[in-house]
């Protein structure tokens, strides 16, 4: 017991529901003292982008019942509470995972919570939420940061990309702007996903590259042509 | 000449400024013609996204005084008439290439042209618009096409990239939806300063690849705040 814990206490004692919105290293540390403060008609959730070691970490609490582990599939590149966005889940997707290993009172209140939104309810066991995120999520990051260090890099001219940026390259690097406080975590603890994803990314663009290089401007577009294929998923 | 150079004269005859807006390959084959059509009163101008093969292709045009390049760094993913987007190029930069080799008033009234609009000038050299360009759009095309295909080589469920996209994923692909009649003659005429830049890409990749493989937590923080420094030039 440290000294914050009595404070943490009252104010969860207040709330019908707690959302848990931290990094997910302190996510692991804190949703076990918010658990144990948990009365049995109360609900907690999180709000994390990886879920296989939180809910290990959660799997033998006492409570693990009132928790719903959730995660919106919307957000900005932004921290902090200045960084709130009306309307940012609108019509988004939410995944709920290992949604039986809740209880169904809990469960009932937190889709009636999304539905109300609304969002679309998707639900995934934590190792395939972990999967298809580090796809479809965590991979843009990756490829954002670099993005960003290689333009700082080339250009050493910075009023230069001010000058040129168009909202393409805006676009492409805008991730590059989020906290490592947030995404180191997450890239720890889905680690094995990302490395495998980031792989793939690394051999398709070397392919690119040897395209260009030995001058196939043929496979090149062959290469975007399949690319364009995204615009049938996203429209 | 072939038959449809009679049309093209006549086309290029009523106008005061003739505006050739083409794939970059057809650009170099395009303009010429066009050129050889303009009178002393004519101004002509492209909007492509290289320049050092055009004006070479341009250079001993008998009408080159009368040509003016431009690019507008300003677009969308889509292409033809049906993309167009009213206030595209409110506030952004125009880039005039080489002004110096175009007729004072041809110039003057290109410049009149973009400040009405209104955009920021900016006038570089050929070599210099490529370099660029290379570092600030070009390779955001290409790490855009490198994203989808992974997306779509890994996430054989095209569901869920559908339902798990989020505003991030969809950012960092929206580039992927271009063209490739657009975008491979963009990098066959750029293709050193693209590959230059590509494997500084593939190196800071690798290097993010490198940290996240032996767990140097730390090391991925520094890159990731270094990265973050874009936030200071693209607020």
């Amino acid at each position: 017991m440290d000294e914050v814990e009595p404070d943490l206490a009252t104010a969860v004692r207040r709330a019908d529901l707690i959302v848990v919105a931290v990094p997910m290293d302190a996510m692991v540390s804190v949703l076990p003292p918010v658990l144990d403060a948990t009365a049995a008609h109360q609900v907690v959730i999180d709000v994390g982008s990886t879920k296989q070691a939180l809910l290990a970490a959660l799997a033998e609490h006492p409570n693990r019942g009132r928790f719903v582990a959730v995660h919106p599939m919307a957000g900005t590149e932004h921290s902090g509470p200045e960084a709130a966005v009306s309307g940012l889940f609108e019509g988004k997707t939410v995944v709920l995972c290992d949604a039986a290993h809740s209880d169904p009172d809990a469960l009932r209140m937190v889709e009636d919570l999304f539905h109300a939104l609304p969002m679309r309810l998707l639900y995934l066991d934590a190792a395939d939420h972990d999967l298809h995120t580090a796809y479809v999520s965590h991979i843009s990051h990756i490829t954002s940061f670099a993005l960003a260090l290689t333009v700082l890099e080339k250009e050493k001219e910075e009023q230069r990309i001010f000058d040129l940026a168009s909202g393409g390259f805006e676009s492409t690097v805008r991730l590059a702007k989020s906290s490592p406080a947030t995404w180191v975590p997450i890239f720890r603890q889905n680690r094995l996903n990302v490395l495998d994803v980031l792989d793939e990314h690394l051999h398709q663009l070397q392919h690119l590259r040897e395209l260009l290089a030995r001058e196939d401007y043929e496979g090149l577009t062959e290469q975007i042509q399949q690319a364009n294929h995204i615009r049938k998923i996203l429209p």
